[in-house]
């Protein structure tokens, strides 16, 4: 459907208020845009700064309903849309990007990961699992420990259980969730493949990425990823560029990686702008949030240049106590003029993503300093370096 | 007075809904903060995109004072609130930025101008004229043509005129307004110094920029100027500088200039973000968007490294006829993957400005022509490369 805004330009809905609709809106901004937000509560992060926000249900097909009446693209800032409603707006005759038929795979893991071993993408070992007998058997081909894993709604290390025995993995299988077992792979490090895709079939991948993980969630990337072989890095990224086609994804395609010493596996999916991306937003010529409004637009993509030797990206966790974030951005400011900040307007909790900041630069053990010191005062108002690895 | 929002972080509003409010908002929103913006209408430039708009008239005290009772720092994008209204917010205690006495010299250009004369600061002849015997005196010591301005309300060439004789002044006397008297300058071409400076006197200045004007209007800025002397450039930058101290500025200040056989000439002061400075939204690490918030706010000034060689901006002005911008831009994104577009969401109307483009490169003529060609393509929907000068 048609439905335009100021300079006769499109209306871009976003499902979801978290942070990633809030960057998306600053990019929107630029285009000519306001991008209108589905959100569950005014304060959201990007029902805070957004004009368009209807408050609603994302599990609701009536509220889906009525926003995608109101845009002329719906798209997500999560995947906990239920596919049967994404099936019903299309169905609808809404344009919903990307699709129900992409989006399942960056919604059930095991549908993605029977999907991508049969297109001959290297994964790892993976089984549905029931019972403890099931994962038992598994355990006799990849041996303790071995993962399970949520097959849908997990996010930032919820859903993923690293299991050492037959007990622990009972206590798992307790909850109830539908699982699936992997393999636990003797990884290197992880890495990120981040493109976009247009509708038309157009393709811009920028540079592999290294992410840092603790406790399951990411805390910093590093682009391009460190000492990456040349021939790693182009595989990555054809793979990730392979995978939007055959997929058939519609925006931002972030393809989490294991680096191990046999090569690269897909971890995860995500079909939408990436924490992985967050470096592109002042370390790249085109953004990730611009990209994917490019794409779901069917704009032709832009220049996924690297604007300096080294970006690296340190995610801000909220720490304990009053954080006094105006007093700490005064210190923050004054001790590198050079660092970009990112705060989401989220309040502030021990270990929530609540912002993130950026550093440029061409010595990489310099610029990651000024990343993870910069984001660990902004958590905790000191200046202790912590080390990372 | 404290008024805090999301994350205890400070809430600053500005005066006025135009593109400048609008580019400063999506700066707030990576500083953690929703711009509040004072609006004449809800489809004003920044009330399309931001979620904190009142709407109300800059003329009026009680809406300034309504709206200033919401905000912790007021400041503005344009600078057509009356002087004594601004005393008004400031004796009744609200916090605003730049003050009253700072923002008369971007008000009133015959205050401006004899303010600068006493520094010593370079500045055309001038005279107060209020009669045609007054301006042919002046005519008398600088010749015609000679300039007469609008003391106050003037933007965009408008409130200015160039008159070859008793005649042409006699037209513009008529019209009854305060005028002051200028010489007619044998300038080389129109130079800008952006500076800012918070209220601890730290100061931060960009790159000197080469401006182009066609009728009064600003449509390409070249950063750097091309071919200044280092020592003029340097000369432009403490000039700047120096009369954001003497004036007590705070936030960013646009210092216009002539550039002449002889040296450096002010022609007109903005305390605000301004059209000469746009090109640091995507060429400079630190936009001047987010310096005046930092300088409002007290915080350290960022970084003003431009990010390539050469930065190109060109105003989109509007053109004839339906824009058709949507099919535009997608022309125009598939042409050069690499221009930055900036639409401020407002009708499209001949000659108004309506966005802007930027290029950056390490080709000088190459950055120039894609900047000159991509805003040529948004205003009329061609390729025809018109040449600048």
């Amino acid at each position: 459907m048609t439905v335009r805004a100021a300079m006769g330009l499109p209306v871009v809905g976003m499902v979801g208020g978290g942070q990633l609709s809030r960057m998306t809106h600053q990019a929107a901004i630029a285009l000519g845009l306001s991008l209108r937000v589905l959100a569950d509560a005014s304060h959201d992060s990007a029902a805070l700064v957004a004009r368009g926000v209807d408050l609603g249900e994302h599990t609701s097909l009536a509220d889906l309903t009525a926003f995608a009446e109101r845009c002329e693209v719906v798209t997500f800032d999560h995947e906990h849309v239920p596919n049967d409603l994404v099936q019903a707006l299309e169905q609808a005759g809404h344009t919903v990007l990307p699709g129900s038929a992409a989006l399942r795979h960056a919604q059930d893991k095991l549908v993605m990961r029977e999907r991508l071993a049969g297109l001959g993408v290297p994964v790892p070992a993976f089984t549905p699992v029931a019972t403890l007998r099931d994962v038992q058997g598994f355990a006799g081909h990849v041996g303790w420990p071995l993962v399970l894993k949520a097959a849908t709604g997990g996010y930032d290390g919820k859903g993923v259980w690293v299991v050492r025995d037959a007990a622990e993995a009972e206590a798992v299988l307790a909850s109830g969730v539908r699982l699936l077992a992997e393999e636990h792979v003797p990884l290197q490090r992880e890495l990120a493949a981040l493109v976009a895709r247009s509708p038309g079939g157009q393709g811009a991948a920028w540079p592999v990425v290294e992410t840092v993980q603790q406790d399951g969630i990411c805390v910093e990337v590093v682009s391009p990823a460190p000492g990456l072989d040349e021939d790693l890095a182009v595989q990555a990224q054809e793979l990730a560029l392979r995978l939007a086609d055959e997929l058939d994804v519609v925006g931002v395609l972030a393809v989490e990686l294991f680096q191990t010493a046999d090569g690269l596996l897909v971890n995860e999916l995500a079909m939408r702008p990436h924490n992985s991306g967050h470096w592109t937003l002042d370390g790249a010529l085109t953004s990730q949030f611009e990209q994917h409004l490019r794409a779901v637009l069917d704009y032709p993509m832009g220049s996924t240049a690297q604007r300096a030797p080294w970006v690296v990206m340190a995610n801000v966790l909220g720490g304990e106590g009053d954080p006094d974030l105006d007093r700490r951005l005064h210190m923050l400011f004054g001790r590198d003029p050079g660092l970009k900040v990112h705060l989401y307007g989220k309040d502030v909790r021990p270990g929530r993503k609540v912002g993130h900041v950026t550093a440029l630069g061409d010595d990489l053990a310099e610029t990651r300093r000024r990343a993870v010191e910069g984001a660990a005062h902004l958590r905790d108002g000191r200046w202790t370096h912590h080390a990372q690895r």
